[in-house]
């Protein structure tokens, strides 16, 4: 039986992939946050919508140079993940707080993420404007994977767990391959 | 080490939650299709975004009547969530074919499906044309859930687990819950 729960349940659509933003300020700092509100919403071209609540410095920082990257961590990082997006860039400088590694992009002057399953360098074509979020969609522009653990199917589900954000402290992980009939 | 992937790998993205939406003709007609291209985009008020190929009935059903429900399938329904994404509603009624049956909503007039986790009465707000898809935005109405499968921290994954689009055929679930370090 279903029962009626209050408009504000929106974990109704957790768990569900959570990865780390790294943006950059038009001066260069970098900032990095995590994010589960992300989606693929065109395949050619591969373009990405990443919603973002306004007050975030995160927010600030694609404003100014219309670029992130989206880095894809694995389970093993869910601490530093959930520091993550517990902690504000504006009092600290979360990469180093964290012990995160950059690694330079090709098409674009934002950097990904060491030591991540993989990351995608994306770059806005649009903002929606939603009063106190907004929604960047970005096209992307380079992909990397961790090449032992990706196969021409995905991610290989048998050798690494993709991360997934339940609510608050909760996360969990991808399980295993199941196939469905044709 | 990270090798780069051609643009269209989308699937680095996946696995991620895959829901069947529900979408309804100006005369009434309904169709149903799974789609995991969904996100939550703000909080509040609760908006969710859908991504839709132009293609597609469900576009020309959403365009119509400017609503649909989102129902979040089990695991065990992976066959028939399977079937839902490869087959087209112009052909069939693709319903009766799945064996679904509906459950009116309260707030639209597009049902949700009995027998599901739950599901979302989404009216559209906001439409973003992105050549050859479209991203609905639309605002939640109101929440259905199985109650003795929901918390108050979301989905109880000790006894539900979510099902996730993986690639093609491919599919995995939520697992155990992982409780991050304060």
């Amino acid at each position: 039986m279903y029962k009626s729960i209050s408009l504000d349940s929106y974990h109704v659509l957790h768990p569900r992939p959570v990865y780390l933003v790294v943006s950059r300020s038009s001066s260069g700092r970098l900032n990095v946050m995590a994010a589960s509100w992300v989606s693929p919403v065109s395949d050619e071209p591969f373009l990405v919508a990443l919603s973002v609540w306004k007050g975030s410095l995160t927010y600030q920082y694609i404003r100014e140079t219309g670029e992130f990257t989206i880095n894809i961590p694995s389970e093993k990082q869910v601490n530093m993940v959930f520091k993550a997006g517990s902690i504000s860039g504006r009092e600290v400088d979360k990469l180093t707080l964290l012990g995160l590694k950059i690694m330079p992009s090709k098409n674009i002057n934002t950097p990904g993420l060491e030591d991540m399953l993989g990351f995608l360098e994306c770059k806005v074509v649009k903002e929606i404007d939603l009063d106190e979020s907004t929604v960047f969609i970005a096209e992307v522009k380079a992909i990397y994977v961790r090449e032992d653990l990706y196969t021409k199917y995905g991610w290989d589900l048998s050798k690494t767990r993709i991360l997934l954000h339940h609510a608050g402290r909760g996360f969990t992980t991808s399980s295993r391959l199941i196939l469905a009939e044709k």
